[in-house]
C-alpha cells in the first residue's frame, strides 16, 4: 500500500519559553492531530502517519524564530474546509507565537477544495475587460432606502464601473430586505447595462442566518445575480465553497472578523494565507484586503504577498483578483497601479460618494484607470443565466406540493409515464404515476401510482427491495410465491425481498394502485 | 415614532497615536456602521441613530486605555447572527488596540438570537444528575477504527460518565465516516445506557461541510443523538443557533480557531465575550475553554469571568455550563472545583484513556467529583409522546403476509392502536393501525393507516421526517404552513422536513387516511 498522500503546513515559530524548537514543533504535530499526552498516542498512529511530521527546522530571519514545515496526511481534513481550517490553526490558534506562513497542497487536496470558480480569466469573460484593473464601486451607507440603492446601482453601472458590490453592512435589515433591496439593485444594473451595452455586474452582500444562505442564494440566482459578497468568518468559510459550486456564483470575499488573525506578526496567520491562498482555495474569485496606507495596518509587502499568493500558479486551481481597498481614493491609482498591475480589482467608496453627480465621479474613477492601463474590451461571454443555470438537479428545484389533488385517478402536476417494453422486462399496459420522491421530497421512499389496462400485466420480477402496494382502483391479482392473491379496494399488499412477483388485471376496467418502495433500491432482475 | 431600541457594545481602548480617546471612539462608531469618511455619511444618518453613538469614555486601570460605551441600533444587526458579529467586531478587528469587553443587549435582541435551548437545568433534566458537575470524557484519538471508538464510548458510559464527546478532529473522514461512527457509538451508549439506567448523553463532532450539516443533523437526531460537539468558528457561527433551534439538539461549543481573538489583551474580545456570552447567546449548552494551568494561556481571572458570563441573569436567557479543558486531570479536580463549583461541566481525557481499564477509570473520574460534591440522581425527564410515535408491539420474528385484505377499513391481523391523550402532545380521536414495517417488513418506511372520529384532531408537531398522506376515507383538514388544505379520497400530501402541521375531521363522518413515514425517523417535536 502506498502511503497517503500528505499536505505541508509552514510555521514561524517563536521560542521564549527556554524549551528546544523541536519541542515546539512537536507540540503542534501532536495538538492539531491526535491531541493526547505522548505516551497515550497508540504507536500504529506514528506509524500510519496520522500524527504531523516535523520535516524541516531552520532558523528564521526574525530573532528567537525558526521556520517550521510541518507535513499532515490529507485525508485528516476529510477533504472539507472546516476540518482543514481545524488542522491547519483549531487549537494551537489558542497558544502563543505560532504564525502560519505558507501551505503546499497536493493535487488531491486542491481537487477537493476547488478554487474559484471564475478567477480572473472567467471574471474578464463575464465583464468583458480585459488588460486592466477593474473598477468597483460600493453601494452604501447601511440604511439608505432602497430606492437610493439602487439609483446608486444604476449611477456606477451608467459611470462604467465593472463590478458594484454592496457594502459589507448591508445585509437583510428590515429596512432594507435582502429580497427586495437585491432585485431593485439588480434590475437597475440590468436597464443601465441595456443603455450602455456593457455587462456590469452586481454583487450583494449575502450574509443570511444559516437556514437563510440557500434561499438568498436562490433568489440572487433567480434574478440575474452572477456573484456574491461574502464574509467568510462572518458565515463559515464553507459557505464560500457551497455558493461557488452549488449555484455557480462568483464570490467577492470581505475580512470582516479576520483582524485578530494577521495583527501580532508572531502568532496567527499571515495575511496572504488566510486571505490569499485559503480564501483563493474555498472559492474567491476576488479577495478584498486593507491596503497598506489606508485605514488599517497591513504592511506593502504583506499586502504584496498577499496579491502573489491570490495569483501564483497552482495545478487545478485559477487565479483570484486581489482587491487592495480600506480608504482608497483617486489619487492613489497610479501607487496602486504599480503595485498590484493590471490584475487586479480597485475598490473605491468615499471618494466617489463625496460627488454630486456620481456617474461622472464613476467615469473619473474607470478614466483613472485607463489612462494608466488602457483597455480591452471584447464581447462579453454570454453563458446562459440565472435560473436555467441552477444546479440543484431540474425536478428537485422546485417548491415541495402540499398536496396532490386527486382527480379520476389523475394528480395534477404529476404526468403519466408510460415505459415502452423492455425485451428483459417485458409488461404491457402499464402507465405510472411518479407522486412522492422525485419532486423535491426528501423522504426515504417513493411514492407511485399504477394502473394496469384491462388485460394488462407487470413483468415478473424480483428484487432485494420490498414493495407496498394498495389496491385503489378496480382489482387485480398477484402472482407470487405460487400463488395468486386477488387485490381489491384498499388491501394492502407486501412483496418480500427477492420474491419473484408479478401483476395481473384479468378484468374489463383499469385496476389502479399505489406502491410504495425504498428511495434507495436496486434494479429489478427479471425472472425466467 | 418612538426610537429604535440599542444595544451596547464596551470596548478597552488603548491610545498609542496622539490622537484623542473621542477620535478613537468616533472611529469605530463610524467603521462598524456606515463605513465612510464623516463629510460623506448623510445628515439623517446621525439623525436616525444609524451610526453609532458614543455613550460613556473613562480612564481604564491599563496605562493609556480607556473605557468605551457605544452604543448601536438593534435593528442594524438584521437581528442575524452573521451581521451582529459584523457590526460588533467586523472590520474593527483589523485595527489594533480595540478590545471588546462586554455587551449588554435588550430583550428584542436576546429573543432573536435566543440562547441555550437546555441550558444547565435542560441538561440536568435529561442527565438526571443534580448538584454536582457533569463528567465528561473525549473519544479519541482520530484516526481509531470505529469499533475502538465505539468501545470507548461503551467504555465511559458503563463508567458513569455523564456526556460523552468526540475529540474535535473526529469529523467524517473516510476511514470513520460520521453516519457510521455516530451510529455505532451511539448505540455503544444506548446499550450500555440500558444496562446501568442511567442516561449518559453522546455528543458526535458535527463539522461537516455546509451543505453535510443538515444531513448529519438529520442522521444524528435520528439515531437518537440529543447533543452535538460544533466548532463555531470553524462551521459558522449561526449553525448554533440552527442545530439547536431547527433539531432540538443540545450544543457544546468547541473554542478551535477563536485563539487569536484573545492573544492580545489590548485587542480582540475578552474570552468572556466570545467564549462567554456571544456563544451563549447563539445557543451553546455547554463552552469548552482552555482552563488556566492547562496547555493554554488563559488566566485564572479570565476563566472565571468566563464562567461567570454563561451563568449571569440575563432576561430570557438559560444559563450554560462552563466547561473547563485543555490538560486537566484527576489531581485538579479539587481546584477546578472550588474555580468552577457545581454547575460546569469537567471534561478529562488523557488521563481516563492512559488506563487500560477504561470502565474503571471512568468510574474514578466521577467518583473524585462525587467525593467533594455528593450527587443527587433524579428520574429523566420523559419525553412528549405523538400519536404516530411508534410505541412497540407488532411482532417481527413472524411470516411476514403476503396481502392485509380490508373490509371495513380494518385489516386482517393488524390490531386498531388507540393512544391515550398526553399533556405534552395533546390530541383527540386518533386510531392507528399499524400495516407494513413493525410485523417482519425490512422496509426503509413504514404504512400506517390513522383513522380521525368526527372532530378530532392530531397534536400539533413538526419532525425531521417527512409525512406523506393519502386520504381514502370520508375527508379531513390538514393545518400547514398558515393554510388549511382539504384531504379527499385518494388525494397525496406532503408534510416537508420541521414543518409544523396539525390534521383535523371538521366532518360528521370518519376521516382515514394511510400515512407513510421513515422507519428510522425522529421523535415529533410539540409546537407550541
Amino acid at each position: 500500500m502506498t502511503s497517503p498522500e500528505r499536505f505541508c503546513v509552514h510555521y514561524l515559530i517563536t521560542v521564549r519559553d527556554g524549551r528546544s524548537i523541536e519541542e515546539h514543533a512537536r507540540d503542534i504535530s501532536i495538538e492539531q492531530t491526535v491531541e493526547l499526552p505522548e505516551d497515550v498516542i497508540p504507536v500504529s498512529h506514528h506509524r500510519d502517519g496520522l500524527v504531523g511530521r516535523i520535516e524541516t527546522v531552520s532558523a528564521a530571519a526574525e530573532t528567537d524564530a525558526f521556520a517550521v514545515t510541518i507535513s499532515y496526511r490529507c485525508d485528516i481534513t476529510a477533504f472539507t474546509v472546516p476540518q482543514l481550517l481545524n488542522v491547519l490553526f483549531g487549537n494551537i490558534s489558542l497558544k502563543d507565537n505560532i504564525r502560519l506562513t505558507g501551505l503546499d497542497l497536493p493535487p488531491g487536496l486542491l481537487e477537493a477544495l476547488g478554487g474559484p470558480r471564475y478567477g480572473i480569466d472567467g471574471l474578464r469573460r463575464l465583464t468583458g475587460v480585459y488588460s486592466r484593473p477593474l473598477a468597483c464601486t460600493p453601494i452604501k451607507p447601511m440604511g439608505l432606502p432602497v430606492n437610493e440603492l439602487a439609483q446608486l446601482a444604476s449611477d456606477f453601472a451608467r459611470g462604467g464601473a465593472d463590478l458594484i458590490k454592496d457594502d459589507h453592512g448591508i445585509t437583510d435589515q428590515a429596512f432594507h430586505r435582502f429580497d427586495e433591496r437585491v432585485a431593485r439593485c439588480q434590475e437597475a444594473v440590468d436597464n443601465a447595462n441595456a443603455s450602455t451595452g456593457r455587462n456590469t455586474l452586481y454583487f450583494p452582500m449575502l450574509a443570511g442566518r444559516f437556514d437563510q444562505v440557500d434561499a438568498q442564494a436562490r433568489t440572487a440566482v433567480r434574478l440575474g445575480v452572477r456573484g456574491v459578497l461574502v464574509g467568510p468568518l462572518l458565515v463559515g468559510c464553507d459557505i464560500v465553497r457551497h455558493l461557488s459550486r452549488e449555484y455557480g456564483l462568483a464570490v467577492m470575499t470581505h475580512p470582516a472578523l479576520t483582524g485578530t488573525f494577521f495583527h501580532d506578526r508572531r502568532h496567527g496567520m499571515a495575511p496572504s494565507v488566510l486571505l490569499g491562498t485559503l480564501f483563493r482555495l474555498i472559492g474567491a474569485d476576488i479577495s478584498i484586503f486593507p491596503n497598506a496606507g489606508g485605514r488599517f495596518h497591513f504592511s506593502h509587502s504583506e499586502c504584496q504577498e498577499l496579491a502573489t499568493a491570490l495569483r501564483a500558479p497552482l495545478p487545478g486551481i485559477a487565479a483570484a483578483f486581489p482587491s487592495p481597498a480600506g480608504g482608497m481614493n483617486l489619487q492613489r491609482l497610479p501607487e496602486m497601479a504599480t503595485d498590484f498591475g493590471a490584475d487586479s480589482v480597485f475598490l473605491v467608496g468615499g471618494d466617489v460618494l463625496r460627488q454630486k453627480d456620481r456617474v461622472a465621479a464613476t467615469r473619473s474613477f474607470v478614466d483613472g484607470i485607463r489612462a494608466i492601463f488602457g483597455e480591452n474590451l471584447q464581447p462579453v461571454e454570454r453563458e446562459a443565466v440565472s435560473a436555467c443555470e441552477w444546479q440543484g438537479g431540474g425536478d428537485n428545484d422546485r417548491d415541495v406540493q402540499d398536496v396532490l389533488h386527486c382527480s379520476d385517478y389523475h394528480w395534477h402536476d404529476r404526468p403519466v409515464v408510460d415505459y415502452k417494453p423492455d425485451q428483459t422486462l417485458p409488461f404491457v399496459g402499464v402507465a405510472r404515476h411518479e407522486l412522492i420522491g422525485r419532486y423535491g421530497e426528501q423522504t426515504a421512499f417513493d411514492l407511485r401510482y399504477f394502473e394496469i389496462a384491462p388485460g394488462g400485466y407487470t413483468s415478473l420480477e424480483k428484487h432485494v427491495h420490498e414493495h407496498v402496494i394498495i389496491g385503489v382502483r378496480g382489482s387485480g391479482t398477484l402472482r407470487m410465491n405460487g400463488k395468486e392473491l386477488a387485490i381489491g379496494l384498499h388491501d394492502v399488499a407486501y412483496v418480500a425481498p427477492l420474491q419473484p412477483h408479478q401483476i395481473h388485471n384479468p378484468g374489463s376496467e383499469p385496476f389502479g394502485f399505489f406502491c410504495i418502495v425504498d428511495r434507495q433500491r436496486d434494479k429489478p432482475q427479471p425472472v425466467f
